[in-house]
Parts: structure tokens; sequence; C-alpha cells
């Protein structure tokens, strides 16, 4: 190691907007793209680790803020070299997929079904529970228009939530691009209406937000908002504006009336025909491998990504309530969401090519399943073989080592041995679930003493004196009985 | 999706040194790690993942070329910001350990043993199967001095190696670098002479390259090179030699006659006999854990580290032979290596803080299950179910379900369906074991043909034409036979 000159001491610090994972953070979150991996692989998806930096010509901008393309990214130059290519940390896991299928795509199966999981950056402002760095897990299918391939996937996250231990938690909406480009031509908003379109866009994306009545005013005249701004509206007459809002409310009991409705409101628009048949082949689809409208259904007020996506769109919900900030209940919401779009491989080879896929919020979704306690991870604290007498390491250790090769975790107390208590407080912070103990009088008798600290933990609140006086959560048993014993130990605690 | 701007297409590459992992790659690399991961846990040690940016400051510069700093590592300023701290991606994981450990460590428990795997980047000249960005796996204890901590982390890399089904193919080597230093002195050479001393470091840093009599040479008046450069020596006496070379020679049948030979070898000298007493101590655990020299040994020869470490260092290696490029029979060599450090956290604390880890090469260590076939992830391709009849995909997705409920791998063809061709390619390219097909005369019947595409290549290479004619790679089965056939196949290709 090089030394280090004398100067002032660097602070221990992560960069603002980052932080570090530790124990069950890391485990629960490795066991849950496990869980997720292994679904995926069922499907036929492949795995796909492409490097974190990529060139910034090849990663494209597609960051929200087009005026400033490098502003939500971390960027920087070929490092030492004068007019080094511009590279960059990815931002997501889409646009490194679409260099590599375009990169690789002799080599690839076509359709190419893949999926990726890993951490992205963003250069974006850190709020709470918001860093620079968070984890993504994408599932796309490359290079088929099939609508079999939408139907897949929107089957996969169902049966992913339930592998997770989310079944009967969750619903997933489908909505369609198409159907809302036919409808706003059956509303009279031709392609030429660029402007009125896309206030018609932004005023459906704050349905959630604003409710019926407020993107009805956005669609007609406009909105004043509570703090008294005006929001111009895109000035629609009242019929084009029902028009729109019948589509947003054309959900029916079942995804063959939903798709019936809104055929009616398409009218003659070819787009919008196109739409509610891409809808009509998913919900067969569906309906046949038994994704009834409880876990899968076609839900027109499903806006999220309406204006991403080329064709279908589909969000995944989580339906149990928690409570919020403010000690509100509210329903958990979103966790996964996706859709298709045919050309993000076009920028590098000309050539069209359709893909459609999904992308699990990993975060919002490690969060959910610590909210039911579903599968959430949980780690085990280890066994700690105190140290009593420092010229019988071995011995200890060799508890240890005995310990281990039955599966058990555990450890040697690696502290200094000299103060008890503090052994026993390292046992508390690594939440061991026992210690043993063995003394110079313990061994000459061939016996260990074990303390059961969960046990030990409950009856410190909860023990009459006669209880404590027994002190049942110490026992003494023979040395040759330890792993057994720790055994029902950890048996009767799991 | 912002509209991208027409201009000449993007270049669908990596940037120079950088890779994509595909299928097999990602899962093998995916299951490693996890096997890796299970064993640590059961030490005790806690997963820790810190993320891939730090400030400089915080990483400091430990990588060999001191002139240039940032020379070896992808550094950047905080993007947007006139004078923003200079940020970079962690180079490996113990920088990042040092300074999570100051930053947390009223919140750690001490000692704090964790471990850390993921990615690492480095800005150096790339090459046949080196990249700028590639995976570390470490394991460390932080806050002890016991010579414990360093004996278990030995017997834990034994357990991974096993695990990993590499038992009896390898050897873990332990030497001490204040043993090193005892041998100096007691060869004369005191810390004053820091030139010589280096001089003997660079020297023994040499053995496996150059041999006993390189060494040697370079120990004395120095030595002339095949181009006939000449190295400088460092001009010790022929006794002073000895004592260096005896060191390197130490080695003995047990690890109580190797300390034996070396408390000889450093006579007086009082770090000496300290370096001494320390591997007497590892090899007293590690024998009471049954762990003997033909898996864990001290051996003065190993020499890889020595001048990075202040304490006991170890190394893995792999004793089978594998055909190097020149197809020439060779040992595979190191795979991990590690050893005690006590000054990283004191950068940050002004305190010093007793360490001791193990970094895994998992590039490496990957390509020796590659050779050996040990634990290789055997990614196996999915059933594909093939169009005959676009209008049942709702027959063919059924199919696809009920094969995925099973468990077993599957998937619907998604391309184009009209050159029945194309199908069975892409079964190939999938590596499929089985590609159903059921037609309009198949679906009338309530038949399924399943073609067994292992058994088909098998004979494709070696039937007789009577085996030909009777085909058996291709069965009609009932359609309600489908899974419990699949199955059969599977099960008899597995």
């Amino acid at each position: 190691m090089a030394k280090v000159k004398k100067q002032p001491r660097p602070k221990a610090a992560n960069p603002r907007g980052l932080r570090d994972y530790f124990g069950a953070e890391v485990t629960a979150r490795t066991d849950m793209l496990r869980t997720i991996a292994e679904v995926y692989h069922r499907y036929g998806f492949d795995a796909l680790e492409s490097p974190a930096i990529e060139t910034v010509e090849a990663l494209g901008s597609f960051l929200p803020d087009v005026d400033r393309p490098n502003a939500g990214i971390f960027a920087f130059q070929e490092p030492g070299e004068e007019d080094g290519d511009w590279l960059a940390l990815r931002y997501d896991l889409t646009a490194p997929l679409a260099r590599v299928y375009a990169q690789h795509r002799n080599d690839l199966p076509t359709p190419y079904r893949r999926f990726a999981m890993g951490p992205v950056w963003r250069n974006e402002k850190p709020g709470p529970g918001r860093f620079r760095q968070f984890y993504q897990c994408d599932a796309d299918t490359v290079g088929t228009a099939s609508m079999a391939a939408d139907a897949e996937i929107c089957a996969m996250l169902a049966d992913t939530l339930e592998a997770l231990g989310l079944g009967g938690q969750y619903v997933i909406r489908i909505n369609n691009r198409k159907v809302l480009n036919g409808v706003m031509e059956a509303a009279g908003l031709s392609e030429s209406h660029e402007t009125e379109r896309g206030i018609v866009l932004r005023a459906i994306d704050k349905l959630d937000r604003l409710g019926p009545d407020g993107v009805r005013a956005l669609l007609s005249e406009g909105r004043k908002d509570e703090s008294g701004d005006f929001t111009k509206g895109a000035g629609l007459l009242p019929d084009q504006t029902d028009t729109i809002m019948a589509f947003m409310d054309a959900r029916r009991d079942t995804g063959a009336d939903t798709v019936a409705r809104l055929r009616e409101i398409v009218g003659t628009s070819q787009i919008g025909l196109d739409g509610v048949e891409e809808l009509a082949q998913i919900a067969t689809l569906l309906e046949a491998q038994g994704y009834g409208p409880d876990r899968i259904l076609i839900d027109p007020a499903t806006v999220r990504g309406l204006g991403y996506y080329t064709g279908p769109v589909y969000e995944a919900e989580l339906t149990f309530e928690v409570t919020d900030e403010k000690g509100q209940p509210r329903q958990f919401g979103s966790v996964a969401g996706g859709g298709r779009y045919d050309d993000l491989v076009k920028r590098f080879t000309g050539q069209a090519v359709p893909a459609t896929g999904i992308s699990i919020g990993v975060d919002r979704l490690l969060a959910a399943l610590h909210a039911t306690g579903g599968t959430e991870a949980k780690v085990q604290g280890p066994v700690v073989v105190t140290v009593m007498d420092r010229n019988r390491l071995a011995d200890y250790q060799t508890m240890v080592t005995e310990l281990r090769t039955a599966g058990i975790r555990a450890e040697l107390y690696l502290g200094n041995p000299k103060n008890f208590g503090n052994q026993l407080k390292y046992a508390d912070k690594r939440k061991s679930p026992a210690a043993i103990i063995q003394g110079e009088d313990e061994a000459a008798r061939g016996v260990v003493q074990i303390k059961d600290l969960i046990l030990g933990a409950e009856l410190s609140e909860t023990a009459t004196l006669e209880e404590w006086k027994d002190n049942p959560s110490q026992i003494e048993v023979p040395r040759t009985d330890l792993v057994a014993q720790i055994q029902k130990i950890l048996a009767r605690h799991s």
C-alpha cells in the first residue's frame, strides 16, 4: 500500500444521495431477486448483465429534461484522454438492452426474452427514500409484435407476485395507447392537433391526482388549482370531452365487456380498432390461462405510461392498505409497470424492432414485503461462543466449528475477552439466539452453560420472581450434547 | 419517450474494456456467489453493500501508480456543480469498507465481520480476459487483533472451496510479514536499511518467476536477465543472503515444525518472534479444527502480498493442472488472497483498527469451476411449444402454462410462425430439450407430437438407416399426457 501523505483526515461519509445497505437489507433484496429470477427463468427468459458504464451516444437521452440532455445522469469523459468518448453510468436497464440487442442481434435468438437486475444511477435531487443509486429489475421480449408476448409478461408478473407471497393482494391493470389515439380521433382530434393532444395526454395522466372533474376541466376551458394558478385547457367541446372521459370510464366487469365498450367509443378509427383488437387478444390469452379479472384486468383508467409506450401498457398495484406519513390509511399502490415500445433499437440499426417489457420497482416491492411480513428475509443472528479463558481458544473454536458443521450460524467472540459483560452485549447486538459459556470449572466437569438469549429477553419482560429464580434461560448440558441442545433451542424459536 | 433528433446513428458498442454477460455466464456467477455467501453467513459474517460511487477523498489512492493518483480509477466531479466534490467508482471493496466502518462504527458490532460482493471498476489497459469492470468477493473482520480471526478466515476459505466442489484440489498457504521483518533483522538489515529492505522485498516477490538462484543473485550482486539488462542487487553478504533464503525454504512437514524452524531463523528479533508466535497460534487453531497441512499450511515461500500486509498473509491455490495458451500443462494457481492490514481505518479516525480479510478472484474461480465442470451452472434451455395454427395461440399458450406450472422451463414460439423451419432453428438456438407440435389433425385427434431434440441430435450423428426410419426422437402422445411425457424426457437427459 502506498504511504498516505500527512494531510487532513478524509471525511468518512457517502456522497449525498447514496447510502450503505447492511445485513438483512442486503439479504432481503438478494432473496427477493432470486425468487423473481426463478420465475423469469421458468418463463424462458435469459439473464443479461451489461456493464454499468455505457457511451453517452449509446445511452441516448431519454430522461425527462431534454434541454440539458446529461442533467439527470452521471457522465464523464474517458479518463486520461484529450478527446475521449463521453461515458455515463446507465440510468435504467432498457437503454442498455437496446444497445445490447443491436450489437449482438446476429447471435441472439429472435424473439429475445431477457431479464436484468442491478443498480442504476441518476443524478437527481435525492429526497426521503430517494437515492442516486437504486436497483431495477426488468424483463423484456425483443423482436416480436405478438400480443402473446404482452400477455406473457403480465402473467409472469402475476406469478412473480404470487411467488413473493403477495397472492390475493395485487392487481395488474392493462390499457393501450393505440386505443387512446383512436379515442382522440373519435373525438375529432386528428394527429394534426398536436397541441391539444399533448394537453389531453397530460390531463389524463393527472386522473389519479385530480379526479374526473379535474381532468374534465383540463380537457375543456382549463382549471384553477388550490393556489389560484390557472392551467389552460385543451378547449374541447362537451361532446369531445365526453368521448375522452368515456374512455377512462370504460371498464366493465369482464375483459370481453370492456373491450366491447371500447370498440363502441373508438368508432371507425383504424388505430383505435387496432388497439382494441390488441386488448381483445391479450384478454383472450389471459383468460385461457386462468388469469381472471381478480388478478389481471383491462382498465382504461390506467393512464401511467400512456405517453411513453406505443401499444399496451401495464401496471401492477398492491391493494392492501398501509399507513402513510400523515397517519392516514392508503393503498400501497404501484410496484411495477411496463408496456410496448417499438422504436428503441431503431436508433442503432434503422430497423424498427418491436419490444415489450416490465420494470419492477425493487425498493417499493421490498418495502411491500416488509409491510406484509411476507417473504421478508429473517437473518438469524449467530450463536456466540464466549471466551472465559483465553488460553483455551482452540477449545472454544472447536465448539464453533462443530456448530457450523451442523449448519448452524456460529461465531467465536473475537473481541477483548477481559470484560465478560461486553461479550454478552456483543451477543445482544448480533441478535444471537444463544451464547455458550465454559469456564475452568465447567471444562473440568465436561459441561457447558447455554444461555437462551431469546427466552432470556422474554423472561426479563414477563417473568415472576419464582420463574427468575429457576433461571430457565440458562442451562447446563454435557459438552457432548452442545450441538443437539442448540438445535433444540433454535427449533423452539423458529 | 422524448423524440430522437435526426442525427447519425449511434454505434452499438461497449466502451473498450467492458463487456456484456449472457445467460449461463450470469447464472453461473450468481450461483457461485450464493454458495460463497451461504458459507460466509454460517461463519457469522454479515452482508454489506456500499454504493459504487465514493468521494475520491474517502477512497484514497492505494492503486500502484502514486504519481498520478487518479490514473487507475474512474473519477468525475459532482455533475452540474462548479466546485463539486470529486467522486469515483470504487476500485475495490476494501477502501469502501474502511469508510463504512469509520462512518458507522458506533452502530456496528465490534469485531465486525462483513462480506461484500459486487463489481469494481479500474481504468486500466484492458487485455485478454482483463476488463475495466469486474467482480470482487471479500470477507473481512475489523476490530480485532486476535489470530483466531485470521485462522477463521483461512478455515472459511477452505470451507468455501469445498462447498464449490473443489475439495482435494486446493491448498491454502499462510506466511507472515513480521517474520520476514524479523529475518531481515536477523540478517543485519535493521529498519534504517530502507533501500536494501526494498530490494529484498522485490527480490523475494520474484521467487515464483526467477527461482531461488535468481532471487539469490538479486539479494547479492545483482542479476542479468535474458535480454542482457542488469538489475542491481541488495549487495548482501553470503551469510545475510543465506538467512533470507533460509526463510523462504523453512517449510517442514507439519505446521509445528515449520514454526520451530522459523523461530531458529529469526533468532532474537522481537518482531520476528512476534510473527512466529502469530503463525504458531494460527497453526494450533487450525489443527484443533481438523484443517491439516493437506488443506492449509504454513509456507514461508508464499511471498505474494508480503509487501502490502502487516502480519499474516494467505493465498489459496488450485492444484489441478490446466493447459495454458502454449499448450503446456500448468497448475491452475491462485484464486484468492488476503492478510492482515491494520491501518486502513486510521486514515479517517486517527485510531488504529486492526483488520484482516480475504478477497476471492471471482472470474478466476469461475474459470476454475468451468475447467473442473464442478458446480458449473447448467442452464437448461426451455421446452418450445411451436405454433402451427396462429388462430389457436391460446391453446398453445395453455400447454406452456401447464408446463411452467409443473416447474418446467417452457416458452411459446413468439416469432413469425409462417416458416416452421425457423421455429425449429429457434429451438436449436435456445438449446431446447424438446419441441411440441400440434397441427389441425393432431388437435382433432386430441394428441401432440413431441420432438426430443437432444435424442434427435444424438441420432443424427450415430443412427443407422433403420433407426432413422423408426424416428424414435419424435413421438405422438395424448394431449393429456403432455406434461408427464416431457418430465420423462427431461429426467432421461438430466
